[in-house]
This record gives C-alpha cells, structure tokens and sequence, in this order.
C-alpha cells in the first residue's frame, strides 16, 4: 500500500497543477468570483474522481496528458454539486474539507454565482480533452452533459431533498446513489477510457467498475459519518442522524452496512477482469477507498 | 412591421417547438425537476436570444435546422440565469414574465437545481449543432462556455452584486452590461453564423451589431423599468430605484438615456452592412427593440 500511497500523492500533485493551469487566474477581473473558484477548487479534496479518470486512461492503454482536461473536469463539477449542496437552503453545512463552506465566507449569492461558474468551467475544460479516431469533443460532452443533468448528478439531489424526513426503503436509497455519486464515478472513468480511444468493451468494464464502487463509496461515507469525528472527517459528523436522512446504517444497521461495502467493491473488482494487469492501479484504489478512514 | 409581427410569431413557434422537443419530458423522472424546468422555459418569453441565432443564419446564408439546438441552447442557458438572478439572495424577485418566480413556486433549494439543470441541459443543446466544414462542436462549446463563463455572463451579474447601493460611473455601468447582457446576445448571433459555415468577416459583422444592440436593449430595459408598470412588463417595475440600482436613467437622465438607445441602435444597423440584404430581419429587430414597450 506504501507504493499506493506515493502513487495517489503523485497524481494530486499532477491534478493540482493541471487544475491551476486550467481555471482563470484569481487576479483576473472580476477577481472576487475567480479567488472564490480557487477556494472552492483547492481545498484539499482526495481527488478521487480525476485519479480515477487518468487511472482509466491507463487502463486503457492512453496517455495521462490527454487524459487530464476530463480528469479536471470531472473535478470542477464535483466541486460546483459540493458548492451548491452546502447552501442554506440545501444541505446548509458550514464546513467541507475542514474549512468554513463558500457561503460562509463570501455569501449565498455569491455561493451560487460561484458554482454556476465552476460548473461553466467544467465544460470549457471538456473542449480541451484529446479527440482520437473513436471519439471526439461530441462524444464527451454528450457524457459530461448527461452525467451532470437533471436524471443523474441533480436528479440525484433532488431525490435527495424529496427524501428528508422520510423513511426509505434500501431501493430507493441505492437510486439516490446511483444518480448522486455513482454516475460521476463512472463518467470519471469513461472520460478516461475515451481520451485512450476504448473498446466498447472496455468502456463497459469501467462502467460497471465505477457503478460498483460508487455505490460502495457511498455506504462508506454514511459508515463514517457515524463512526468517525468532525475533525478527522473535515466535514459535521453525526449529521445524517441529527438531520433524521435515510442510510445505509439507519436501514441495514452498521454491521450489515460494512458487510455490503465489501460485497460492493468484490463486484467492482470483478468487474475490472476484462481490462487484464494494465487495470492494477484501479484495482489498488478500490481496495484502499474500502478501508479508507475519512 | 406587421410582417415582422407574423414573422417574429412563427419564429417564437418554431423555437418553442423545439424547446418542448429537446427538453426532458416533465413526466420523466424525477418528475418533479423536469416540470420545474419547463415552468421556467414556458413563461412566454419575447424569445429574442434565439431568433437572433436563427436569423443570424440566415444571414448567413444557413439552414434554420442547422441552427436551432444553438438557438435552444441560448435561450435554456438565458432561463437559467433568470432563475438563478431571482432567488432571495441574489435579486430577490417574486415576479418574472407575470408569473410567479421558480423559488416562489417550489422553494429556493430546488430552484438552485433548477437553474443548475437548466444550464446542463443547454450544453447538452449544443453538442447537437450541425457541425460543417469550419465549424465543430468543439467550437460551439468553447463559444458558449465563454459566454457563460466567470468574465462574462456571471462575471456581470458578480459586478452587479458588487455594485449594490454604489454610485456607479456610466462607463462601470456599461462594463456590466457588456457583460451580463450584450455578450450572451454575441453569442446567440455568432453560433447562428457558425451553423452557417459563416466566414470571419460575418462573424465579425454579427459581432460588432449584438455588442451594440445589447447595450441598447439594456438602455431600454432600464428605461422600461421607469416608464412602465409590472403589469405591463411582467415583473417587478420600479425596482432599480427601490433597490438604489445604478441604471441608465440614474446616470444620464431619461431624455438622454433615449438619445443612447437610438445611437447605439443606429451603431447595431451599421455594423450589419457587410451582411447585405440577408440581414434584412437583424435589421428589423434592431429597430422593433428600440421602439418595444415591455
């Protein structure tokens, strides 16, 4: 895990300064929104999803530099979902990844002007991903466009919102995962594999691979929100009880959740044959998002 | 102008025809964002953004059908920043195109995720753009992601929320107005000329008279704000001196305010002049705008 661990901080490093690259400076006018759109993007996030896409690129044969743009994208829109999700008149959380949210310090109007703006840029970066014989900036936008619409990415927390104060049934939480975190994993993942011109059944490999791990990903994160503190989690813990939301512990109880994590990521694994050594490193962060601590 | 009434008519038609093809069906689920959207994409607005794009390409010279998912696209991306422009925290309106706005109707954190899907949905618009020999999606999206970027269409209304209760210069007030009206009309004229396979010097030509005419309509638009009532316009009249906003009147007077319109209405028909005679109906809408009443 060692070698994981050095490989993971690489990849940040790499993604971080890909993201620098590609958002607007802070000072460019109007600068207010832009320092915002930086406080938002690098705030220390685990950049799952954009190691994800370049893992898959990898996996695929492709190389990382084509890669990247999508793995940035993925990323910003990620960030834009947590912007707007943390604001009052949603979620209404003051901390994300340890630091007070963007509504916190620089106002809810300003908040949502912000996500919409990293949600603008997030596109802008999709016209930068390499076209290849297979695919080209058609083909990811339709992806990107889908993944973040009103059936997925918002389809989801609009599930989400309906859902507070009801009990849920097991099916239809894993629908609200489905459309709120497994859909931007598996799209994190096809962008990688389109950048490297993927088989059709390769891409189906990574489908399935992030289908699977999304969902565990997300039993994960209602298992931490228990079990673990505000500080180590850099977000309130103990919310989804004190909010009274549906999740997996509150329907199957802690130990069952666990139990189903494993089960999840033994499907993801699975689902990763077809693509032979060259998916080793996705192999490796599936086993480590199944113990990961925060 | 009577044909021009009947022509302005059947364009809205064909637009909102395709409006209600390409946009998730309300039934689709979840439901109840999909019939949000379309609250708000319904309202019966002028539909101006996307008769520009469609008489853009006629001008030059293209095919109605090669450009209406742009048109779409810039009118679904104009409905989202309306949705977004009114909730509490930013302008704080209840009232738009004379029914009531999309927080009044279903609560200001699903009209967050409607804006947001809202200008989703656009970008999936624009990757249906018929390309040509010129012009790809890649292009059209790089357009339309600057349009609504940071520096552009959210970089005005950040201005705008900036300048809240100052006393603004008139070139400061042009700046946001360059920003937060005149380069979404560029926009909606250019994508027009890019479905036309249109060469630099018409994209140029249709550049020079949306800058123009833009600032004009907002010229206009502040002046209605004074002259007329909310029944008239449709939303809330006399709210820039309520709320102590910087608008044309405030800074150069009425009188002079009108002489402004016109001049920058005349600097709109002189740009279109390389376009010939197939600008005949930019022209005419140039002159409809500067004589409308709501």
């Amino acid at each position: 895990m060692s070698d994981l661990k050095s490989y993971l901080k690489e990849q940040i490093a790499l993604v971080d300064a890909a993201l620098d690259d590609y958002l607007p400076e802070a000072a460019l006018a109007p600068s207010l929104v832009h320092e915002a759109m930086r406080y938002s993007v690098f705030a220390g996030g685990k950049r799952l999803r954009p190691i994800l896409t370049l893992a898959a690129a990898e996996a695929c044969g492709g190389r990382l530099e084509a890669a990247m743009p999508g793995a940035c994208a993925v990323e910003v829109m990620h960030t834009y979902s947590l912007v707007h999700d943390d604001l009052p008149c949603m979620d209404d959380d003051d901390l994300r990844r340890g630091r007070p949210t963007s509504h916190k310090v620089y106002g809810e109007g300003m908040a949502v002007l912000i996500g919409d703006a990293l949600l603008t840029e997030a596109f802008a970066m999709i016209a930068s991903i390499s076209e290849n014989d297979t695919f080209t900036v058609k083909d990811y936008l339709k992806q990107f466009a889908k993944t973040g619409g009103s059936c997925e990415l918002i389809g989801g927390q609009v599930l989400d919102l309906e859902g507070e104060g009801k009990t849920l049934s097991h099916q239809e939480l894993i629908k609200i995962h489905e459309a709120k975190t497994a859909a931007l994993l598996v799209c994190s993942l096809r962008l990688g594999g389109m950048s490297a011109a993927a088989s059709d059944d390769q891409l189906q490999a990574l489908t399935d691979f992030g289908y699977h791990l999304g969902l565990a990903f997300q039993v994960i994160d209602d298992i931490l929100d228990v079990t673990q503190s505000t500080e180590v989690l850099g977000k309130t813990a103990g919310k989804d009880e004190a909010t009274d939301k549906a999740t997996y512990p509150s329907i199957l109880g802690l130990e069952e959740s666990k139990q189903e994590a494993a089960r999840l990521t033994q499907q993801a694994l699975e689902a990763l044959k077809p693509l032979g050594k060259k998916a080793h490193r996705l192999e490796q962060i599936a086993h480590y998002l199944l113990k990961r601590e925060m």
